[in-house]
């Protein structure tokens, strides 16, 4: 079970990297420049965490975080883009691209739509790593027929809705250590995250590996991914009771 | 003897590519942007044209052509990115990265400035592929120093001066078809350039191959580039007379 | 009755100014910077021909052309920044404010959406001039709220659909010169425009004046908008002859 | 005595702003957004704060404090735009532009090139409001010519050197806020600034008002600002001594 970081440098990174398994780093088009990208891959590398490419919509004013149509082609080409610059970095350092993580809106955009979704996968495929994704069968299916491993991945600092559907960061409530804390450790031992209706959902995992998403530009990241890296250390020697 | 186009994708693409050995393919910062360069590479490749990652200074306002003092790191770091975005699009599809030769005021900036030149130089030693410079000695010692081959560089639609170095677009002379002709097959016999004073100067190639670079947003860009192959298929049967 | 250009400094600018009565100027988000909008206002001055502000959504790469989902609150701003800057050009060369025109997909965005129409209006009550528009029931009633006055637009280089709604560049067939003479002349005369299933619908304007507007980059644009300036100036000696 | 803050916005705001008596409102170049812009009006308007435009080179990249070569007539067009542009904030909100204040490297730029200061100068001439800068007999005249106030300035977080020049905020030692307090006190009362070599030398106010410029990006922003204010009100009613 993996703890990773979205948009890393947005927040406390030096400290951050401690805690942490996988880094998901922001390549230019919402977040991020090429001086902070290779400051953020050697970084990484010095602390042994693993990379993705964070390819995210182009738009700097919004955070990657706003709607945007896109053409498929055109999408097909800004991952491509995206995920070739960061790919640079890592070349130059000798460490390998780990997966792709596409942000914000762009991870919506995907879940929503079948044509986005095989445009990202498609040119994920020339990379032959995993896409991180929430819980979904369509995506499940692409990857299959791209050849692509498939990633479950774990929110613990947004709210799930009724259905297991992800709410949006600005729709979520604030979450405490505390609350992340509890979260890894249901869904690593009973399959079970709460919703924002007040219940619990099985949230399908039933024991394999996913990996676990929080982001860095919340003020109490830090102790967000502390709480974090306690709750999966205990989990990954404590047997699945569901 | 090749002839290049900088900044394809700025001109009559399609026609052009009938014409050139190299194209120079603009990679965002300066102009560009990542549909035009799917575009363009599937274009350059269905026309057997071999393709270089063609960098500049992140100023799409002034295409490229602007002074800005950038930071050796920042320098090393944008061109990294740059290039390794194009070579996303080149191993997508299966053509290789053939060169890397900066834009406009990026170029200018390297001939004069040792501690830039190294920064790109460091950050092309990882592609292994030669950067296309007009005749300095400087580079010519620093590719050795990081193993890279060194490619000599003609250009015709712009002027050099009485030392032989190269005038900057806006302050050149407009270049006519014939004066291109005659040009290239000056240089390529008797290896002999005009400056901008009326006389001529050793351009040093001494019958070794060297490329040739043609501007594609020039008005006559076309016509220029029919010139320039009409001269590069007379001299690469002529024999070198100088 | 005028004729007003779209995103004038995209075309054969110069030629194109002794044929207008309007120019709208872009702004600086989906095409234009500070260094074109002062030349362009200096020419069209020089030509008497009215400006307007034009302003888009904020994307360069799809030159304002792509869905974008904004937030009423920065879209007001959007349109202040934006309308500002072009006003600090006027008042410099000491001519009027004449209009705002919105561009591309946001003039799409605020025909479908009352909250952006209301952000963009309550943004030109400032300036107290005319915001151009299709015929538009929702529009009228807004402009009416905030004390501006409406201003019809007719299109004449683009389709219009069954329902009299305009259908977006991409999606439209090509327009002669000759059909755009005649589709002025019929909807000044006859109130009548032909829509994209082969018949006519009535226009509406009812021998009240409007403007024509005409895009600036389209590859016959000038021949279009001399067509368009002799059926202005025929129409507006003729009789409405409804 | 005024305290000014640059590039508000960056730090906390809304703590700052009662402290300050004037705020440098980024436009959008070198940092700040449309919807920035509006928010940081509203805010300084609620707390009594004047407002200044804030213009910067194109460079978000580097925050504005890269050099960038501009050609005299861009940098006219550039200033008009970004004023304008915040102009249209104020006049929406009622409030008056109070002056205009240089970002970063621009203000070194204008202070060593006088055909810059003067395109920046002859901008400011239609806003006719003053040009706030540091100690230069330059400047001064050409403010005469333009018809417009001269302001002098105090950089209280940053170095001067030994000609009573200002030192780049990156070659700076770091001012505690008790430095602060003791610089402003200095220069208010006994016309002294110490110098990055050790010693004083006579800033020359002469016990004139002058403006004091705190940064807002700096860690210690807002202590800074505390112990400016504590300073700037001690030496409002005090007499000066020199």
């Amino acid at each position: 079970m993996d703890i990773s970081i979205d948009n890393i440098t947005q927040g406390p990174d030096e400290e951050l990297m401690k805690y942490i398994d996988v880094a998901n780093i922001a390549c230019g088009f919402h977040a991020g420049d090429p001086s902070l990208m290779l400051k953020t891959v050697r970084l990484a590398k010095a602390n042994n965490v693993k990379m993705g490419a964070h390819p995210g919509l182009q738009d700097l004013f919004g955070f990657g975080r706003r709607r945007i149509e896109v053409d498929p082609e055109d999408m097909y080409a800004s991952i491509l883009y995206q995920v070739g610059a960061l790919k640079a970095f890592l070349d130059a350092e000798g460490v390998p691209l780990n997966h792709i993580k596409p942000h914000g809106e762009l991870f919506f955009y995907m879940q929503r739509d079948a044509v986005i979704m095989d445009a990202v996968l498609r040119a994920a495929a020339h990379y032959k790593v995993p896409v991180y994704a929430c819980k979904n069968q369509m995506q499940k299916e692409m990857c299959a027929k791209y050849g692509l491993p498939f990633q479950e991945e774990l929110y613990v600092d947004i709210d799930y809705d009724l259905q297991g559907k992800l709410v949006p960061v600005a729709k979520s409530k604030k979450a405490t250590p505390d609350m992340i804390y509890q979260r890894i450790l249901e869904c690593a031992l009973k399959d079970e995250r709460d919703h924002n209706e007040g219940g619990v959902f099985r949230i399908g995992f039933d024991g394999q590996p996913f990996s676990i998403c929080i982001h860095s530009d919340m003020p109490s990241a830090l102790e967000n991914v502390r709480m974090a890296r306690k709750a999966v250390d205990e989990a990954n020697v404590k047997p699945f009771s569901k």
